[in-house]
């Protein structure tokens, strides 16, 4: 590796249409990377969020959870396999926060992945309030998150988002960026990871597990009740896995203790 | 490469049955590069098309979308994993027309394929006909598409098509066709992204996305209410997600601007 | 390739476990040749029909045709991943008719195939039997095909038993036999295309695309009628695909006539 | 292979990570050899089972067999993709009685597996216990299984878990350690068995196939009635796959008989 790596790790392929440059090594130009993974992860995170939000919006609640949990989860696998090779493929601040922990993003992108995800929440959620009829917009309003409807509520939807999340990002973390643990199934793990998720928290606490996905339907249904809870959650969860990986389950190169000599 | 390059450009495999001409070379026989892709595209939108068309035929609209949504979806899926080596697996001409404008399909290939496309498609309609009973093929209209009734719908139907068709047109380009991005998942992804699309705008436009899976039902049960939508929808974005990877989001082979040096 | 040659054409895999023999050519013995492949073959079709039809004498009819759909097409794809290394995979005997008409099968084996298919049927469906009550077994006919019920179905179901076989066997011999297509992803190919083909003509045929499938439960249950619409289909769709892989749709390998030079 | 190899055979990579020693031989720490997979099969398993237990406990038993199927299946498939290089990725005591039968876990690992395990399993029960209303806990008595009533169920029950075990072990045994059946979609693999498991046995046994997904949720609940059924009935089965690979299907390295020359 040189000074000329790339600024996201990319997960799933080999960067085999990097450019040469002189001297025999291989260049990646400014463009491709900082400015391509954050258009990426703008483009990739409202193309989910649209999905999501209209398969709520449009199916209400009435059909079960196999609809939404199917939806938003085969989204998410399908846009991860589709770009990640370029941004990392995470359009979730929480993910950007555990990869980041672990070595597989460059602090200096978090914030410029976190403000695109946010702008392509905003985006996506938009985009499914433009083709939904207003009555079932309203009805749903606008698929932000209304679990959590009293008090009462707040400390199971908390600890849910977070064990929920940790297994989200346990699914990018070590299966798409840890060395000794990723494969080339990972994005549909990651993907199934939302969909068992919501199958089983979905009751719980929404199965939000992503700051952006509630962001950009709060902005557009401007719908902020117990919104606070889809941020410190997942994040909470995205720091504990990072911990996680750097202390115990993280490869030789991760890990920061319990090294062999 | 040489002269004798394929005429399109096998997504998921490496050639590996190439026959070897004199001198070395690899060479492919006229019958592999012209009209073999054509008999695929035609005999595997033909097998989606009956899929999904008999799939909505059979069940009526009352068991939901994950139905029509999972049959539609796994068909596609299988089929481009099953054939997408020969003819690059568009069974779409929208998809066709993205993957020339990225040059992933050679420009005098692209008319023969739209027809090979249309022609499965109305194969695929026609024998989903001959074997459904008359009063459930006429109570689904043929499976053609009758979600937009009226003419306050047009918009929002046509908006969801073109956004929807953008997720599958990027999954098909981005995923088996741009060197940087493409992995051995996108059959699946692609199928994932049909799957995706009904779920969630099943009841906006119906979910298509493709002029051939509307074109195949439209001749077959000559319902031709609102069938532009079916065509400019998903061309318009065929073209939408070319110009997005020539401009922004394609490796440094196939981007046309914004290059390093 | 020498004389010693595996007798079925080992699929998904490299043949790592092959032991070698003197001359330094990998040998592989007597057993793992002939017996092996024929003992998978039954038990791998006996569990892949113990799951269908307890999946079906479980939930009766009324759960739609998802439940079935997923048990049979999942559960194949599951069990060809894992034995179809040692024997190809078929667990079908239209299925073992098409690989042998391509070259994918040795023809001294079709029979061996055929009979341990028709056991492993068997012993699956009398598993079921044996795990189901009573009432819950004769309720469902014990799984065997019921859907036809007169005369005036018979066509419909035929047709529908070709061309839903017809995609079945073009999956595995397209996606894991003709070295040009074949690929990775083609044990869950084969799961999809039985998960589409019963959500598409479960009402009109079935969906049983298999003579084990059938015939097991029918002699269990001791139900004949319309018993030969699951021969007679499935062989005929075998025979068809085996034509059109040799005459249009195979490799230069596999391909008969249309060979360059 | 020196003596310095893994406790726990790493099924899915290729132990990329491992660290170079003195010698030009790579050398796994004690920590990695030992502790990480024990924590990682805690983890697993804890993880799982929380979104098995939670999906049960949060929808009651009026949606029908898909959602807890699913929410089981695709779990555990991630998983493994996730965690199985590091442990191997069984998080299930049957599954590691298998695995030591066929030399894929050192014997001496077989016990701290089993606690890891169970310790998972209740940690995941309590996990769901601490986000679940308490109403929806007791109404599904905490997600333990309840399916069998009475005595006349028992020999279902047993016989069904049996059989259902043997597929998932299979998956396992074959899919992931056997070298000439493994492949890359084993993890997938996997967690289809457990969803076809679910789908057809979940009304005759309940589809547990794990003792530690029946523990953990026993404990929690303090419901022990026919607990017994889950630990003979998937330890049985894990006997019979062993010795079935052993002897039968097994490659020429795992084979005890029939060995050539």
């Amino acid at each position: 590796m040189s000074g000329e790596i790339s600024m996201c790790e990319p997960e799933f392929g080999n960067g085999k249409a990097r450019e040469p440059s002189v001297g025999g090594r291989w260049r990646v130009s400014w463009y491709e990377r900082f400015v391509q993974p954050c258009l990426v992860e703008l483009l990739g995170s409202a193309l989910f969020i649209f999905i999501g939000c209209l398969s709520v919006i449009e199916n209400g609640t009435d059909t079960g959870l196999l609809q939404p949990a199917l939806a938003h989860g085969l989204a998410l696998g399908l846009v991860i396999a589709t770009l990640g090779n370029i941004s990392g493929g995470h359009f979730n601040p929480a993910v950007s926060l555990a990869a980041t922990l672990i070595g597989g993003l460059n602090l200096v992108m978090l914030l410029p992945y976190w403000v695109s995800q946010l702008l392509g929440g905003m985006l996506g959620a938009a985009l499914a309030k433009a083709v939904s009829p207003e009555e079932k917009f309203w009805n749903a309003s606008g698929a932000a998150f209304v679990t959590v409807q009293e008090h009462g509520q707040v400390a199971r939807a908390l600890g849910a988002e977070i064990i929920l999340t940790t297994l989200l990002a346990l699914a990018v973390c070590m299966g798409a960026i840890n060395e000794k643990t990723k494969g080339p199934l990972a994005p549909f793990s990651i993907g199934f990871a939302v969909i068992v998720d919501i199958l089983a928290g979905g009751t719980v606490s929404g199965g939000c597990m992503n700051p952006a996905r509630a962001f950009g339907p709060a902005v557009v249904a401007n719908h902020w009740d117990f919104h606070w809870i889809y941020w410190l959650g997942p994040l909470l969860a995205g720091l504990l896995v990072g911990l996680l990986i750097r202390c115990f389950i993280g490869d030789g190169k991760t890990r920061l203790i319990l090294k062999s000599r």
